[in-house]
């Protein structure tokens, strides 16, 4: 990534105090959310596809069938837009016009290219795995040549990034302290609850402990 | 909302046994979705920004300051990609080729409008915190004629939309079957926890219900 100073395409206009532009705070957002937005045009129209991500050293990662209209057209060479939101909290204003939501988010320039090398697609195929659920990977069949082949694997360097951040308490017009109305944050986390086996799940196969105990990276504390 | 066959280019082209048009399944996304992602493009860059949104009706509405980019480009007429994302949990098959996600997700086209009366901007300014929050609205300090100037409210009428859904256990090859580790989904949601008062809250101040027993609307039950 650039080490210097932010393009003005990738800088945050609204609200310059909640930006941040340096390459921890940005790695630790997109290593956090399991999904991102994928941003791409066709004919001159935005979609905007859900998906899972990894991130490793300086690329994002996609995968996904060479079928998918999304990776045929980031392949051959559409500027791409990826965002990574985390939702921490609700804020709740004295006013209306105050409240708010504490996020992390993250907003990605780059153009892809195609990860041709099997092994190379293996090592990203396993650190995705590893992002969204570490342990899995090494208990379950690994893929086949064929499945490799059938899977198509993107690198989007990560050449412009920026992040936006609230956290803390709302802030309230002077006057407006007074009123006797409840105001704080509601923190928001994704969480799993009780895993529900597969009805073909082999009699007395054990729910592993990184499924039973899982939870995402720790979130700021302030949320 | 055109009631014809789905659009080409709003058509889901991959696994379209996962895609729905009808519009209980499209609102009911919309609806318990906290926050969007809003996909435009400006000097043929995509930018996925993401912002709170409150469907009435047959449009989904966004607000804020009238210095924000993305509002001033789709006030100004910029084509607009809207995405609404849950996940409902990760599906752990026995093979790493087919794990996946269960989510639900909406896709729609349209172009914004903004709403210039004032007590039609309060109205959807009071539906978008019944969207977040329910019971909040009544409680709070109202929006004063200068916030409402200052906030800018856009309709999106909904005019091509299409939602994808994956929902129950994992897919794996038949031969898969035989292995002995655990599969299923692991069910993921969006929770509150504590409410966390502002450090400057008069005291004696009580958390109200609607804070203290915040939840999404329901989920799925199979996800």
């Amino acid at each position: 990534m650039n080490d210097g100073p932010p393009s003005p395409r990738i800088t945050v206009k609204r609200l310059p105090k909640r930006a941040a532009y340096d390459r921890d705070t940005i790695n630790a957002i997109l290593d956090e959310g399991l999904i991102c937005h994928v941003g791409f045009v066709v004919d001159g129209q935005p979609f905007v596809i859900p998906t899972i991500h990894v991130r490793i050293g300086e690329c994002v990662y996609l995968h996904g069938s060479p079928a998918s209209r999304m990776l045929e057209a980031l392949r051959a060479g559409a500027a791409v837009c990826i965002t990574v939101t985390l939702l921490d909290g609700l804020v709740l204003a004295r006013s209306a016009f105050h409240h708010s939501m504490n996020y992390r988010s993250v907003v990605l320039f780059g153009a892809a290219a195609a990860v041709e090398e099997p092994e190379r697609k293996r090592e990203v195929l396993q650190a995705l795995a590893e992002h969204i659920i570490p342990g899995r990977w090494d208990e379950v069949r690994q893929p086949s040549p064929d499945e490799l082949r059938r899977t198509l694997v993107l690198c989007i360097p990560i050449d412009e990034a920026s992040a936006k951040i609230r956290t803390g308490p709302p802030l309230d017009d002077d006057e407006d302290y007074e009123l006797p109305v409840w105001a704080g944050v509601l923190p928001l986390r994704l969480t799993a609850s009780t895993p529900l086996a597969d009805p073909r799940l082999r009699p007395g196969t054990e729910v592993p402990r990184y499924v039973r105990d899982y939870q995402r990276p720790s979130r700021t504390p302030e949320a």
